[in-house]
């Protein structure tokens, strides 16, 4: 098998933890020796050992003295919570290692292949390239600009809508592609709706997945974190997400200026109540709400609407993926909403154009997903 | 070769004419003996010989006779503007007759079969149906339902939006995703517009190919019928296509409520004006227009936009095909109209779905087609 083949093997273990490994990136290791995958690795939930050192013990002292150590990404060469994989590596007498994408944090990033390159280890770099630094993208966001990665999500007609002009949305899409939202929500770590959204739709932004639906089987896990941003008034007392079940799980961000007695109200439920600085107009500053939900170990977190929502995101230039699918029917209607509101762009010139689009058909819809690319504004500086 | 396969050759033959045949539909047909294409045919423009006399005549009388003749569409058996074609075949001599669809006339669907076979030829039916009956569907439209066969064509952002909220749409899709666009104006009778987006866009509305861009080459022609939906005030008289190179192929369908100064100063331009009975808001009738434009020979109608004639299209249940350009990028803003505005429907359940779906990639913009099944409500009766 070729270094691209062993590769993938590593991606696969990486895909295996993807969107439980937060606030940590999700990476994958295998140890080969004669050709033959004899380790096996992948992140541990956070500050529990990381891929490699799983794949060095799967593979055992004796075996991996030699042998060849494929990582999706740069081994850590700094102690933060877990002792510096790179040390292991070396003290394990790894021959080769050969490495996906380098590490995203500026202030690290090629020492751990120094280090290794140091010792006399044959160090290959940027297999896989596009795969591997696919699989950091939250952790490289999160760690470069103090943020959640953000893929918005939605579900359009093919002209346009997200809903009717009376707010009716079920379904645009299929049950398949359900599914797959319901998988996609299974890789991040909060999920996030308007108040429209939360009465419109009154959804439940649980995890339903059936054990075959399911990617990569896995023991069950808390659901990613609902959150509900509340800029105006008060969420009616019937929403799913606030009952008893769903309530210890969901969170309120609202804006510092909102009524104490909402607040006591979502408290007394057992709702998490997070106070974000307000904007200009009052509401719940939505780059404010990120930086909080950073802080709190939120890497990726997916917009699912409404309207208004994506509109202030795409205004604050904060959507970072997007994943949309498109439903082969016409509905019509000036006054039904689309996608992404706010006050948008005014020069068509101006659009921020999707890179790296794939176009999948899943049963009769049409997924379209692709990156924004952002000027990253690195918060912390090399040394 | 396979009846498929010469069928695919006098698919080809309907297609060098497509859209210039009206009000016939474009018919192909090849003459085959001893397994080789000796005549091929087309329909000429209105009036003139049928795909199958021009075959017969390129294939001589002494070739044809004993030989098979494919042809897309079931041979007439009337004579309405030229003698039936079921003659001509029996009397060359024809062993084997190949058809495509049959005539979607429901006063002669069938009876061309039923006098071939009558005068003892081997006819065959059904060979490639789909593509067969996809060329007829502008004539099957007209011939049935009295109106032109309405294609809508846009092009929108991922977002679900035509233009800015300021009403720039330049460019939404690339350059080849434009020339696509100019090939479907090469294949209609006539393309509308409204009021707004001749105001907004100030388009050409002119078939602009380059000989290597044109699908098939032909001798020049007249470009479609430039229509506008004129529905309020008056058109600025700086419109393009009000001005002296484009006015005499270009048409402005008023209320008859409209004032009549305006339609005298549109005559002087050299523009052809047609009133059309008001709806109850004294609007243009759509409806109206389109029987209107049935009678002048409009066989195949495209709808450029905007948001508003779609929507009215939409709500009167007009719209026969769809053809949707999605640009991979975003520009936001609930101000941005969406492509079919109007009421639209209210219920997401009765949103209209499209059939025979196809999704082709063209450059960077993505193209949907589709076809919207309406129940056929039939002018004549078969007797």
């Amino acid at each position: 098998m070729s270094d691209l083949e062993f590769m993938q093997q590593a991606i696969a273990c990486a895909h295996s933890v993807e969107g439980h490994t937060s606030p940590r990136p999700a990476v994958g290791a295998v140890i080969v020796r004669d050709n033959r995958v004899i380790g096996r690795g992948a992140t541990s939930p956070p500050y529990g050992p990381h891929a490699e050192i799983h794949a060095l013990n799967e593979a055992g002292a004796t075996a991996a003295s030699g042998a060849d150590l494929y990582t999706t990404l740069e081994p850590c060469c700094i102690a933060i919570h877990t002792p510096p994989c790179t040390k292991a590596i070396i003290a394990a007498g790894i021959r080769r290692v050969i490495i996906g994408a380098l590490d995203p944090n500026p202030r690290v990033s090629g020492r751990g292949v120094a280090q290794l390159r140091e010792a006399g280890i044959n160090v290959v770099t940027g297999i896989a390239q596009q795969e591997t630094s696919a699989l950091i993208r939250p952790f490289a966001t999160y760690i470069t600009q103090g943020r959640p990665y953000v893929t918005a999500k939605w579900a359009m007609t093919l002209d346009g809508k997200l809903a009717t002009h009376t707010g009716d949305a079920h379904w645009i899409s299929g049950p398949a592609a359900r599914t797959w939202v319901h998988q996609l929500r299974d890789r991040v770590d909060a999920i996030m709706i308007g108040a429209g959204t939360a009465h419109a739709d009154n959804p439940l932004l649980t995890v339903r997945l059936t054990e075959a639906q399911r990617v990569h089987k896995r023991t069950p896990r808390q659901d990613p974190l609902r959150i509900v941003l509340s800029s105006y008034g008060k969420l009616g007392s019937h929403l799913h997400l606030l009952q008893e079940q769903l309530a210890p799980g969901t969170c309120v961000m609202v804006s510092e200026t909102s009524s104490l007695q909402q607040r006591e109200d979502l408290r007394q439920r057992g709702v998490q109540v997070i106070e974000v600085p307000a904007n200009k107009t009052g509401q719940v500053d939505l780059v404010a709400a990120l930086n909080i939900l950073a802080q709190k170990g939120i890497m990726h977190l997916l917009l699912e609407g409404g309207s208004n929502l994506l509109g202030t995101a795409f205004g604050h230039n904060l959507i970072d993926h997007v994943a949309a699918f498109i439903a082969p029917k016409l509905i019509g209607g000036a006054g039904s909403p689309s996608p992404i509101g706010g006050s948008g762009l005014a020069v068509m010139q101006h659009a921020l154009r999707l890179q790296g689009v794939s176009i999948q058909t899943i049963d009769e819809d049409l997924l379209i997903e692709g990156e924004i690319p952002h000027i990253v504004e690195q918060t912390t500086t090399g040394n």
